[in-house]
């Protein structure tokens, strides 16, 4: 517990910048604005993040307030999503920019004169979030935490392995407080949006139903397709360079994999890719490591044990991998088929 | 999977004994019931069960029907609380018997003309409430599980280690699916009580809130002090002559605790009350064996380490113990201290 004293946002209400949007810090201020959109009978979408926003979240926010009367957004940097040894202290921290951000987000609504901006921001501090306190050695912890098990062990399970029952805890929590009846997440974290999805599905939650948590595509740098992404701002410019590698080799294994090549070969393709520019920036005493690059069923998450398997009534198949460049780990995927078959 | 096959109750509407009380066996189907509830801005007090109904479950649904203007109770026997090696199979189901003991229950309202009865029985098949599957085999469960970690370990769960991960999760699930005002539970599982009301602390449920997590007073046979439970069905004519020994030697334990001896003593004098029993049974050749009686803090419910903490300020501590029968496990406890103080 004292390990993550340091962390814990003071959040009493002289200590938050100035916001022309509400900032509601307790689940009870919360509880009292949602009776209210109830009472009014006004739709919520909600929009999860840990803050550092970039173009990426505001992809989500435009769709939540093109959807839904009123957008939440609550930016919590959740403790129990980061192993031990994961960058907890050094994620970005920027909330005053973040409000800047996100005020600026307007939507006009066609045959309506009003114009939508987020409603409220959710702003929870680690106690508010986990009363029964939380510690980031799982062995540790007290309290009520998720698991989905069988759908977070491979892929991004696989290198983070308590990384999703983290998630799966503190969204069931957000989802609780805030009682969306839509929810944004993005598609770089596909494995993350399938898992909620299950998760709502199991939890027979209705608040989102797992129809309403929703998939929205990835976000790229205009330039370079790079996945826009909190943890860009740990690169170095060297490294921001080699970045969009991962994208280009997943690419090139979509490629392979439409011209009919089996898994294999197509994997091989793109680690290729990976493997050049590697040794390149090995040149500059850089360290780019492929982490991985799978196919998985969209279904089961499990690995796709097929030459082929993408029938035109199959579920699709995700292709995804992680790429380290020094000590920054990057994600990204692709969906083979259709988005709109994503459970 | 398979092996449960035989449990799953056809649900059917045809295969539903006659009833005047609404019986609905879908999330969705129960989904339009509540949603018509809220719109009359009804309050909704829940019972969940796993039938076979005694009077302790109609304690329950008294006070539920006294606090609330709607009652629900949940008939389901949660495949996911039963070890492999348990009474899944055998544990009576009843259902006839238990709609008609539902029917009869009904309460006057002072100041009001209306009788109050049950509103509805919720009775989901396994698949409805496992969309994702289950395995009485931990290790082999697919889908969204829930642990208390630090509560669900000791007591009952020292004797029943999955048991709590099996309650939690689906007790998780009926609220979800019922989304009551207030929720009502037997002080005879007590600790089930407390792990629920931290469950809906810590996932900052509303529905119910903790507060509104209920625990009712153990209801008993009045000719003995029995502690009513559906596992009394077990007992042959012989061991329930025996089965009040659990309560009295716990009712020896609180006195010579009020008395101001320290726990050990406590516990040894209370341990020979059933030490005897189990000799005499013995010649009868039933097997009398006390798994354990104990006294843990209800707030982390560790065992109580000190002589002595009961203070006017403090938190009640929990005495409660479990006692074989031959085969039937019967469970059993006594708060001291002020119930009104349980969290």
């Amino acid at each position: 517990m004292n390990r993550l004293r340091p962390f814990v946002r003071t959040m009493s209400t002289s200590a938050l910048p100035p916001s022309t949007i509400p900032l509601l810090t307790t689940v009870a201020e919360f509880r009292l604005w949602r009776e209210a959109a109830r009472r009014d009978n006004k739709s919520v979408g909600f929009v999860p993040t840990m803050g550092a926003l970039h173009d990426g979240h505001m992809c989500l926010v435009r769709k939540s307030l093109a959807e839904n009367d009123l957008t939440v957004m609550s930016i919590f940097v959740n403790p129990a999503q980061f192993a031990p040894h994961e960058d907890l202290a050094t994620y970005p921290r920027t909330l005053p920019r973040d409000l800047e951000i996100l005020t600026a987000e307007s939507l006009s609504v066609s045959g309506d004169s009003t114009i939508r901006t987020a409603s409220a921001v959710f702003l929870p501090s680690v106690r508010e979030m986990y009363p029964s306190g939380i510690d980031q050695n799982v062995a540790a912890q007290k309290g009520t935490f998720l698991e989905v098990k069988g759908y977070g062990e491979q892929m991004e399970g696989k290198s983070r392995p308590t990384f999703f029952r983290g998630v799966a805890t503190v969204v069931t929590k957000l989802f609780n407080a805030i009682e969306p009846n839509n929810a944004y997440f993005g598609q770089k974290d596909i494995q993350q949006c399938l898992i909620l999805k299950r998760l709502c599905r199991d939890l027979l939650l209705s608040h989102p139903d797992p129809a309403h948590v929703h998939i929205v595509p990835t976000a790229r740098d205009p330039t370079d397709n790079l996945a826009l992404s909190s943890r860009n701002a740990y690169l170095s410019a060297e490294g921001r360079k080699i970045a969009p590698t991962l994208y280009k080799a997943l690419k090139v294994a979509e490629q392979a994999w439409n011209d009919g090549q089996p898994k294999e070969l197509c994997i091989a393709q793109a680690t290729d890719i990976v493997r050049n520019v590697a040794t390149l920036a090995k040149e500059s005493d850089l360290e780019v490591r492929l982490d991985y690059i799978e196919f998985n069923e969209s279904d089961s998450l499990e690995v796709l044990d097929r030459t082929r398997c993408l029938e035109v009534d199959s579920r699709p198949v995700i292709l995804s991998g992680a790429l380290w460049i020094g000590s920054t780990r990057l994600i990204d995927n692709i969906v083979l088929g259709d988005m709109a078959k994503l459970q």
